[in-house]
């Protein structure tokens, strides 16, 4: 290649289509990793043209437990059938404001991002919280919905975790002594977004959060944006579908369906080819 | 044998030492499931000639969410580095009132209950809170405890959870969909109890919670009520611990020690001889 030929002039970039992308961010400081990486987020997401909403749960000072505040039709007896209320409320465009404003903007969004601090292994009890009350019955999933929960009411919508955690990385490796992150997150990346019908992708994780150095920051931020850049292309984690005719009528997965040898939860990922 | 033969006196049975169990239990209304639950383990426990104290999360208003409130010797200007302000507070003994009660709580007890409703596959924010504001960094973890984890300050604790699952039994099998039930919660199994160096019991579950008719309740009690009869006594989940010579200094487990084919959080439990 002869080195002084005139460069060849990059074509336009192709526009990516504008998305629609929820945040929602847990943590107490403002100035904290999590929320760093949250403003961080919304910053790149918005420059490639996308539009952003921030759910930034402190800073709403979000009520993180569900009660018969959430339900202002239900008789006020003591008496609380969760799942009934939430549905009855639900179908009856009769939520609490706060929730129903949160469920407008899931429906919104084209993704969803949870920017979290992993807290014993989950979630911060006010993300738990949001999760409890804004995916009632009758929204996310249930009886009113077409079944399989999998093509529901939130389909189509893509779903990251994006999490920071104290421990080293090799801790939640394969053979780490937590288990790997994915198994450890599965209440959320199946049980969550899987269950509503969303696609979960990987989740996206920054160790040795407590005392990260600027360099460390720097490097987790060019890797969070190679993720946010992929958020509407990169391959999602394949769990098989109920409609795939892989489970019985009783929801066990069928025999032999899977690769030899797996077991746990790699037992619900379609096999490579 | 003679049937006519007198009946052999049976021996009185022998005195079970007295205990001291702490129950946890998350669900707003007083009459659910779980609550129902709750009492019951309290009076069949009492029965034996165990003390027994309850937390009642929802009847407490427990404050679900973590913030500077739980810490009142931080300087208040909006920046939270949690796990040091933690330590902070709980080494100066400057903990929040209400945190300070549960941990004494903790400390007091032989074993501890958890007793929840399985939403969205983890515990009610309620409890998530619990748990977030009571194991502070110095009570159940930490550097100002021994290492390692697995033989903290809360070593010598049995650990039980004890759910109620809308789902069926057969979707949380082997093979179910949602994968075994005891992975789903290895948070707390071996995140929560492990890691803070308590002993986990299998957990109790009763399935089938959102309509569970009278007898199916009567059967739940009498199966509880065995469990509760072992809660001293029955094997635990047999985790390896750090000082068993199994894992690197990367908290990787070693090379072979597995039986051939396991993966996934079997890798950290001991394989029977």
């Amino acid at each position: 290649m002869n080195d002084t030929a005139p460069q060849q002039q990059q074509p336009h970039p192709q526009p990516q289509p504008q998305k629609k992308i929820l945040i929602v961010t847990a943590h107490p400081d403002p100035r904290s990793l999590t929320n760093s990486l949250a403003a961080f987020a919304t910053e790149h997401l918005r420059a490639a043209g996308h539009e952003v909403q921030v759910s930034d749960l402190y800073a709403m000072k979000w009520k993180a437990t569900v009660d018969a505040d959430d339900f202002p039709d239900e008789p006020g007896d003591g008496r609380l059938h969760v799942m009934s209320a939430s549905e009855r409320a639900t179908l009856a465009g009769r939520l609490s404001a706060d929730v129903a404003a949160e469920q407008e903007k899931v429906r919104w969004a084209d993704a969803v991002i949870l920017q979290f601090p992993l807290w014993w292994f989950s979630m911060p009890a006010i993300l738990k919280g949001w999760v409890d009350r804004v995916f009632t019955a009758g929204f996310g999933y249930g009886p009113a919905l077409p079944p399989p929960y999998s093509e529901s009411a939130l389909g189509g919508r893509r779903a990251l975790v994006s999490v920071t955690a104290g421990a080293r990385e090799t801790s939640f490796s394969d053979r780490g002594i937590h288990g790997r992150l994915a198994d450890v997150l599965h209440p959320v990346q199946h049980g969550l977004f899987w269950f509503t019908g969303m696609t979960p992708l990987e989740p996206f994780t920054v160790y040795n959060a407590n005392d990260l150095p600027a360099e460390g920051f720097e490097t987790a931020k060019r890797e969070y944006a190679r993720r946010l850049e992929g958020l509407f292309t990169d391959t999602p984690v394949p769990f098989r579908t109920l409609t795939g005719g892989d489970y019985d009528h009783d929801m066990r997965l069928l025999p032999s369906v899977e690769n030899p040898g797996t077991t746990g939860f790699d037992l619900h990922v379609r096999p490579h080819d």
